[in-house]
């Protein structure tokens, strides 16, 4: 893939800083957008090639009009998953001693992420709430504030000084970017892959929610994360997004797949792509009586009883 | 079908009566056996083309026998069954006052099966143990005992005169007998078929017997029986004889024997054939999502996803 | 337990044998009944203590009679199971070479349990039907016949000779038996016990046997056997036996039978008695969250939740 | 309940509004906080006597950190849930045709969800972000800009008059606030309640949450929301939240809250309080074998049965 990226700016943020690390998006165009409803618009409209957008534990609270979009409008695909871990840093024009700090400027989530750390570190400093990240480091480069809380990224734009790194009071949270393209031929399997689906089920029974894990776990495809969502559409209809291991081509995620579209109000298949793995990990292979050759001796079985 | 019938005799027991309800059997050749395991080796000899014996619910104990020949040995397949109501009467070489019977024949399975009404209409007479129901018409028309407990069936045969109908204490009891042959082309659905299955499981686990079961329940597919039997060859090791709704040639009936393949040591297909109701009864279609056209579209979906 | 024992008779067969290895009963009055039903009845009047009847996997074929009379009359317990190893022997008055053999005397299921070793063996005997295992000896010593398919317990009752031991095809077979009593105080666990329990359901949807199961392993317990018998009573309700791991007075094991009382339309309670095993073997505890400790803290969390 | 309340701030957003449907606040001292945390820190630190905190479809992204805070820290619960139906206004300091705006203020998120709204009839307007619906109303007071997308709590307060009412995409969108004290003693069920718990487990099996739903099926207790978070302190821990049907004290929402006590790594009781409903609308009873009195009854039972 090359051309022109879209992402949820503006420049400065972790978006850019997950984007730089694909390599045709180093290279090539990067387009930010006001909203990730205008980043999607752009592929969709083929101004963009591809969008890279926050999926999951943003802080920018991106996360449902996220999931909102992938079902809405013409289908776009998941071809991959970057993920960034989310480190603050406190920046300031030059060094300054913490103590001396009068004002920071943050973007109102980035503050409550750091909370704990602030209210040890610089109790007497008063946050200023602004619109991005991005945006603190510029009023901070400005002198408009005493220092930012930012992303990395932001450092050496404005050419702040880091005063603090990982700030953060959850030293592990991460941000799940999805990078995303008009539907085209998939990537065949790697082996350790993750299908993103999404389903409208009623969900004020619990016996729907049941029946679509038992067809996951019929053909023992496990689950990486579930959510669910309002449709706003009818009270009462919810849609579930799920990751799961595997990828379509593989004959358990496949079947699986079948049965959710058999008993599923409707099923979205939003990508099958490799997982992305901050710490190396040995992907868990199909469990016994589940791997694509049992999936054809049981075929072939069949096929004999059946005299076909 | 014509030819040779091989069926658990003796002559003038239920299950003779029931292979007479079998319209080729009836103008065929019908030989008696001692045993059901010699009736299924006339089979596999090639010696008869079918064989009768009683499966489910039998007055004989045959049941045990009858399951486990047909996972020994070379394979048998069901292709009929026969559903045929267990009416005991009490007959004699003359019409008799019951108040005048001082010894009566009978099978011990019978007479248990009529305890209540024998206790209650001939409290006094002495009821004798013999071999089989066809015995006890025997003894009776010999003159050795005065009176019978037997099958209609061997009223005409023995010439003897009926004293009392349907004794048995229940009125409703049906004894179910299989036709079996060698394995050939099945017979097509007809839409109302029972598929009967044997599976090996580890079954001291309550979890192996859920796995077996959610198979099913995911394709819709419902049981009518379920019986555990013990193999023998290795303690805690359990074969379950299961009777389904449907047609093995058919979508939801397929993909969960696919299913139990994978998942099962072993897995016996016994045969899909037509279901006998004594009473009509509308047969129950597939539930929606769960029909032919739902597993070819979700198949065809499914096709279009991966673009093959 | 002392005093009066009835079992299924004649003398001489494998559940008379079986009840000797109960310590009461062999220095008790043994009463051999002629059938289950009258073994039972001898303890419902009162005229017997106890009776031990065959439950499974029997010779005779009464096991279905067994579990039929254990739901219907009034209420009786197992308080004990005996399992037997199932050994027949070929026994003759004198010792005789096998190859002299014309005629052996036989239960027609015994001799359908020893077929293949018959085949292999006698080939040129004639096997002819008798009553019971007993009856077998008795007409061997009697002279009618020249060797009789017999219980060890036969042989020295009648003073006969074995020519051959373990003649049985299947080596393993054992018979399981249950010495049934009057209702009364239960015996306490020992932590190695079987409770066995009657359901009726309708199962004719797999779904009603799956929540049957779900209620088991919810609460981590265990199948040992399951058994399905139409009731006669109506077509399509069944009534399942299910042995059970553990004792109604563990935590475990009753809140799962609270929870099958609310879901089916009727529960036997037959009896939590010790666990009867041929080889030692370690119990298996139960699982981390479903010991009497875990039930005992979950309560009293709630508890406090609620304020009560 | 009466005092301090304290909600997410500023004045005048959609907090404000739902927090003054709450008879007791209306009457009260109303806090605003700039944060989920600060407001939920004055409940723990006894500055407010309770907090309003959006808690689901908001349009401030302030859902994940009000799950998250609601696990962390000393124990909150919630008392209380308020559905507030999102209803957007265009407004201005003076009634101006549409084609004469050239700026308007709005929040990214409200502009996000009446994106197609502004585009079909606000084509050529700029819009400008800011920091919350809030200030967008005081920015359009201020005359800083032509107009403001807003809550209709800005417009009286900021004296403006409004150009179109329902600007949202959606017109059904709700957000949903929780109303949060310390811990005390709860109120008795309603009939209509909800029930709001936090679990961690593992859910890189989807065992792992098929158990947890089973728990809930078993016991008839439904699911109106489950989200899944990360716990950030270990990768591949999660904590679910799930809303049930049923209060507490009902034995099937108790019975089944101990199963998931027995089961999971951590439970937390977030409260049951009763359910707001924007139509009236009966609520469903405990269906047939899951009331109390049918626990009640199976509790009886085996205590007879124990002896106990």
């Amino acid at each position: 893939m090359a051309g022109t990226f879209a992402y949820l700016g503006p420049e400065g943020t972790f978006t850019e800083a997950a984007l730089r690390t694909v390599s045709a998006a180093e290279h090539g165009v990067r387009i930010p957008a006001r909203s990730v409803p205008e980043a999607l618009e752009a592929v969709r409209s083929g101004e963009a090639d591809a969008a890279l957008v926050p999926l999951e534990n943003s802080v920018g609270g991106a996360i449902p009009v996220t999931l909102d979009e992938l079902i809405t409008g013409s289908p776009l695909m998941i071809t991959r998953e970057v993920l960034l871990p989310v480190e603050f840093v406190l920046a300031a024009r030059e060094a300054t001693p913490l103590a001396g700090l009068r004002t920071i400027a943050a973007h109102p989530q980035a503050s409550a992420q750091c909370r704990h750390w602030l209210q040890a570190n610089v109790p007497d400093a008063v946050v200023v709430d602004v619109l991005s990240n991005a945006a603190a480091a510029i009023h901070a480069a400005a002198g408009e504030y005493d220092a930012a809380l930012c992303a990395p990224i932001g450092v050496g734009r404005n050419n702040l000084t880091v005063l603090a790194e990982k700030v953060a009071d959850r030293a592990e949270a991460v941000t799940r970017f999805a990078l995303l393209s008009k539907p085209g031929p998939l990537a065949p399997p790697t082996g350790d892959d993750v299908t993103s689906l999404a389903l409208s089920i009623r969900h004020d029974q619990v016996g729907a929610l049941l029946a679509v894990l038992t067809e996951l776990a019929v053909r023992g495809v496990n689950l990486s994360r579930i959510e669910s969502r309002p449709t706003g559409e009818q009270l009462g209809t919810y849609v579930f997004f799920l990751d799961c291991t595997g990828h379509v081509a593989e004959s358990r995620v496949g079947e699986a797949m079948r049965g959710l579209r058999r008993i599923c109000a409707e099923v979205w298949f939003l990508g099958s792509y490799p997982k992305h793995r901050l710490q190396p990990e040995a992907p868990v292979p199909a469990p016994k009586g589940l791997t694509d050759d049992d999936f054809a001796d049981s075929a072939a079985w069949l096929a004999a009883l059946r005299g076909t």
